[in-house]
């Protein structure tokens, strides 16, 4: 993922930055994603980098729009609470718009009422919100109420038309946690890998009646989590055995019997990032790990 | 309010229905305020008495449709989780569409995404959704985080623009809590009473830092909530003092000052219904403190 115009060095060092050297920043942002064709930018189409990007640009008063690192770049629908991303920006424009403080509420003030800047700041040394993500956290929300869900929440839970166990699917998906090859569950990519470290797939109902999982891993390939959530469904209304989802792990190939779970259901809660101090470290054993193949 | 073609006598004796008898029904919903222009019938605009009772005509193969009582006549934007309304249908109409739950089933499938049909039963002999009640909760939500809201919530919670206290409002709630005439807070309507017994008013913060108030009474005149909220936000935000909303209380008269809050903050939480040996008392009681001015 391009940094900008930004080289390599400036990208590492941008946090203490020299006079004339890139300044980093850490957004965090929530974000429905109804209205997004997703975060990546595509041309005509709105979405939530190409909104950002642009009210960047604007409060920067730069005359292109500023290149954002996401740290989950979700799907088309797709909601988040939580995501993170950094952009490297000229010092001199980001003085002139009043720093940290001064950027945040003009940002506020041109975002649209979908997108939530919660907060803005120069990031620290060796921030990177891609590379130095630990682990993203996901979850999913789904309705087995033949009622439906509650219509205010009726954009971010799946409504799926027969009764769920949650016991058999939680049994089914501590089948699936730990460090595997997802490739059954991922859209193949060339050159990428597909291992991952899949730390938490639990699945519990709510107070409100909703079934929900948590998914966590170092990171996702795309659209694995709703593969995950849709290899998962069938378990929990008896149409599949609770040891069907381990069998299409250890086929290592994608399985057309897996349907992948619509989006409106997933939401990005958040992103955990090492101590300061580690951030480095962990930007370069990511690169390593996803060279590897 | 009209309880369609029914007789008073048939209406009290509608549960153990004799051939012929209307039956009467309880319905409980919840919806999304936001695209409905309030409960209550209006020719030529959306409202969600007027696609339930379409709905009911369809699955009842009835000419006309049916009328609805309803316990919390909600304006336009405001949301319902728990609302509660009753309609008598006739017998043979009710046995042909399949009873309580061929009829659920079909209303189901012909309601729009935006409300949900949570139950429907043969209500019990006495029951009437709005004079049976005893009491109404309402909760209003407000965002005063700079960031806004999350956007997912954003059509369900008010932005102020400043920063809450929630102990001055919780302290000037509690002075207007109790059997009052709350003229102050209340649309004027000629004969009709605005003596009501306040049961709950508070203020919390939740763990997503949004401000929710808690507002409960045996009933409620005509926006009366959100003159309520919309006078303690003041205090909230230390634009008035936490003892103006009991001088507003006082004066008995509709005080300019007072702005009423914002339809999209306000949810109707749940309607209180006494054991079903209380129903008819309560609604003789009920009517009878209703006609009194």
């Amino acid at each position: 993922m391009a940094v900008g115009a930004a080289s390599p060095a400036t990208v590492a060092d941008s946090a203490a930055a020299a006079p004339g050297e890139a300044v980093r920043l850490r957004l965090d942002l929530a974000y429905d994603g109804r209205d997004f064709h997703g975060w990546a930018p595509q041309p005509g189409l709105r979405t939530v980098a190409g909104v950002l990007s642009s009210a960047l640009a604007t409060t920067l008063r730069s005359g292109c729009s500023p290149a954002l690192v996401v740290a989950g770049r979700t799907d088309a629908g797709v909601h988040a609470l939580g995501q993170v991303c950094h952009v490297d920006v000229a010092p001199d424009a980001f003085a002139a718009a009043g720093a940290a403080t001064g950027l945040t509420r003009r940002l506020r003030g041109l975002l649209p009422p979908d997108v939530r800047l919660t907060a803005l700041v120069v990031a620290p040394r060796g921030f990177d919100a891609r590379f130095a993500a630990r682990r993203r956290r996901y979850a999913y929300r789904v309705c087995d109420d033949p009622a439906g869900p509650d219509p205010l929440r009726r954009h971010e839970v799946l409504t799926h038309p027969r009764p769920l166990t949650v016991a058999r699917m939680t049994e089914a998906s501590a089948r699936l946690r730990g460090f595997h090859d997802f490739a059954a569950f991922c859209k193949r990519r060339d050159g990428a890998t597909t291992i991952r470290t899949l730390e938490e797939f639990f699945w519990a109902r709510d107070a409100d009646g909703t079934v929900r999982a948590g998914v966590v891993a170092d990171a996702f390939c795309h659209s694995m989590v709703r593969a995950l959530v849709g290899c998962l469904l069938p378990v929990g209304d008896g149409r599949r055995d609770v040891g069907w989802p381990a069998q299409v792990l250890a086929a290592r190939l994608r399985d057309p019997a897996v349907t992948v779970a619509p989006a409106h259901g997933l939401t990005l809660i958040g992103i955990d990032y090492p101590p300061d101090e580690q951030l480095a470290e962990r930007v370069r054993e990511a690169r390593a790990m996803r060279a590897a193949v």
